[in-house]
């Protein structure tokens, strides 16, 4: 499928239909949106590929004219792809759990290839649904361990990067060799309660909603581009500890829809924003 | 704007597509949806005039060919078309308060032309929002009271009716001459509680939530298609006049929903269900 | 009914339950919660007084024995009281419009004295509900405009002030003369989006969610005690004035079911939070 | 704690506070309903023995007279108490592995001593949770597979049933024999779509809200008391299988908070409709 972002201008939607259909191919689903503010034409084409006048190797090389005209940038993606994904955890288990669960159940298009944490708690847990699990813990030496990490993601060729309740912040440097590539879940409704125990600061602020966001890590802490959210209601009668558990329904929730989203091509990063077809 | 549904085949999008383009139009939004189950192809085609190579008559009749082609059945409309539309209420107010306030702020894309009620009630309200009050009491005579009724719409050349809270039943040759043309508000999360008093059997059943459901009306009562339904949450110290209470708030956002979707042409009756485009 | 709230200690409900019975009131309802955090205990006991003891102006001296000796603070309402209610409004008619539709519906326990805006706009919708419409005009002197404002509600003995999309910031003094007596509707998920164009920074930051909290207006901008909240997701087709519509359905049910509650002698507000009974 | 039910008359609050005070207990939360159209009284009065007069023993011999005076239904609880509870499932695994996972991580104040499945597939799921799991195949004779669950039930000393998505239909005497000691989840909102297949049955409809429904088991299929309901929005977009996946995410949070509420003794049953405390 291809994945286009470009200015809004006539004629983009039938020029990329006809290019489509001229070389073969068959559109099984498109959607598009207009950015008026910006002046941004976003569109995602799935078309079948049987009978397709180029192989998979020559398909973006083919569209390049197209995309030259319209200055587009544009993404291409089969949809028997299984991004190779690590999943990073600290104590919480429940992100982990259900990311694994989800995955073994076919649930989500991915290969999880390892399991890691700066916590030893979740090796039985990754030996159970057959995950590899690689500790590494942090001692004194934070960016040794992040080193540690980045090594580590390179050796097993990991394409998308799962913070499931992973409570280390990661380097900018980290980040930017990944962009698009890492998802987190935070556990408020950003942009309220960024950064630590947004639990407590709930609490204290005496909301009557919590929250989750699952969103893509930028440099800047819980800053990124939000994917996904969702929001529960509290009372009064709710403390701390209840709004923490409670929380953790929301997070998987929305971390798995955020998974899944992004897995299928789904969404598309304008700056600060996304837009997520649906 | 063309909305089209055909039987599922290799090429409609490319070729609508095309069709637009070499006709001078440009494409400002387009949604598809293809029902696996039955094998149907559903298209919302948005497509902006300037420049096109006919006016707005010819268009239908440009079109028929490919409609033919692939076996469409194809509705035309223009954006700034307008319905001409009668509210019907009995005793309750809100929905038809509601109504009446969002056309009057610019909300909904329709002409309310008139309001009629069974009852009395609303002269005063329709006249503040400045729409011509019809009373047309039932008496002995429901059928004559209906084909009065049926006079008045066609005599005011109405193209949709809003059932807000109307608490009579329409025969199934009035609801014939109308199809899709009907939006009723049934005040439950429609299959439960068909028919009347739909709260008090909620709250007979002891349920936890309920619902609106806006539906196209057809001869079959509550069984027509939904255009949208929503829910609130609900507890046992909810007695039958809470859920009626609270039951309103969710009526008049559905039913807004539901006109608004329609107003803008992005609903698609299938049988007895619905394509809603976003 | 009596509102209490009292460090907690051993054998409060028993001494409250018993002092009601042996003056010859009947407990019809009674709700209970202990902020463990703070050590603070609040009830709200709901009593009939048939057959009591004591004459309204009465009450509240023969228990302050019971208030003394476990340190209570305590406020005596009664059901048939209708706080004397002024709403106030800037452009907005969404808010007001519902306020005073609900009142008229019997649905809130308040008589709305007056209508109170900056601009003229409301005159007509105030007159169409029988509430008097004062127009008072901000022009060079925001100060005057404030005084004028206050004037008015010591004249009308207003007992209840909301704020009903009501644009201007109050001064310190004009609210600390009024605690827990004035409610505003904020449009967006507080802590998120304080201050200005609450939906215009929802779009900028790309949430999936907004939302509406009404709360008690202290000195400091938007961080009085929230009484209510509730939120919608939104997608990004939805831009600054989709947000701005959708919005509106939140803010005028958050709205009422804050004032609702509040009518209803169910918030006990703490520091900056509240218990909200049900 | 007591739970109480009795016909609604004056003096029930203060007698039972009084009753617990005089006996050394120190009331911590208390929450009470009145159901008014049935005239019934319904409370939970929780607190604390320490100092109290009576052993556990003897509590509710102590409590007799306050019971008979008033036409009490009386529950006596502890909560310390941990119920022996049976997981039943069938092929599918969410259920079964979000209450083992619950329950691991203390969420549940429930010891779950046995796992049983009509089929083989989750033996390594529960040993995994350290929960010893049991095969009962139905084969020709499904009345001898429910006697053979039924004698394992006994054997076991099992105090709770959680059909965690176990599709076998019980005999009216084994529910009989176990009495709000049931509890199903079922994949719909209640009471639309009884029986088989509910999503397909959503799906046919066309709806635009999916749900879920827990409650207690009775003779009657899926007409219970029921505990707690949720729903998820749906689009046309969903297929059989996509209101599956999504009514998962439902089913395990439903079932997880009824669950919790009946162990936590906040539901009482009345008839055919439950008290759901906070």
């Amino acid at each position: 499928m291809l994945l286009l972002s470009c200015p809004d201008q006539p004629g983009i939607v039938a020029t990329v239909a006809e290019w489509v259909w001229r070389h073969g191919g068959n559109i099984v689903d498109a959607e598009q949106h207009t950015d008026h503010t910006d002046g941004v034409f976003f569109q995602r084409v799935e078309f079948e590929l049987d009978g397709f006048a180029h192989g998979r190797d020559g398909l973006a090389e083919a569209f390049a004219p197209v995309a030259e005209r319209f200055g587009m940038q544009v993404d291409v993606h089969f949809s028997d792809e299984r991004p190779r994904t690590a999943v990073l955890a600290s104590h919480a288990p429940h992100c982990l759990t259900d990311v694994l669960a989800r995955a073994k159940a076919g649930e989500l298009p991915a290969d999880v290839v390892l399991v890691a944490s700066n916590h030893p708690d979740h090796r039985e847990l990754a030996g159970f649904f057959g995950v590899p699990f690689h500790h590494l813990p942090v001692g004194d030496d934070p960016a040794a361990q992040e080193a540690a990490l980045d090594a580590l993601l390179v050796a097993e060729q990991v394409d998308l990067v799962v913070l499931a309740r992973y409570m280390r912040i990661l380097s900018p440097g980290f980040v930017a060799a990944r962009p698009h590539r890492i998802i987190n879940i935070h556990h408020s409704f950003l942009p309220a309660f960024v950064g630590a125990q947004p639990y407590r600061q709930a609490h204290e602020r005496g909301v009557k909603v919590i929250g989750a966001t699952a969103h893509y890590v930028t440099a800047e802490l819980d800053q990124g581009p939000i994917i996904d959210q969702d929001v529960a209601r509290v009372t009064h009668r709710d403390d701390v500890d209840d709004l923490t558990r409670r929380g953790r329904d929301l997070e998987v929730v929305v971390l798995a829809r955020a998974l899944r989203a992004h897995l299928e091509h789904r969404v598309l990063p304008w700056g600060n924003r996304t837009v997520v077809f649906s």
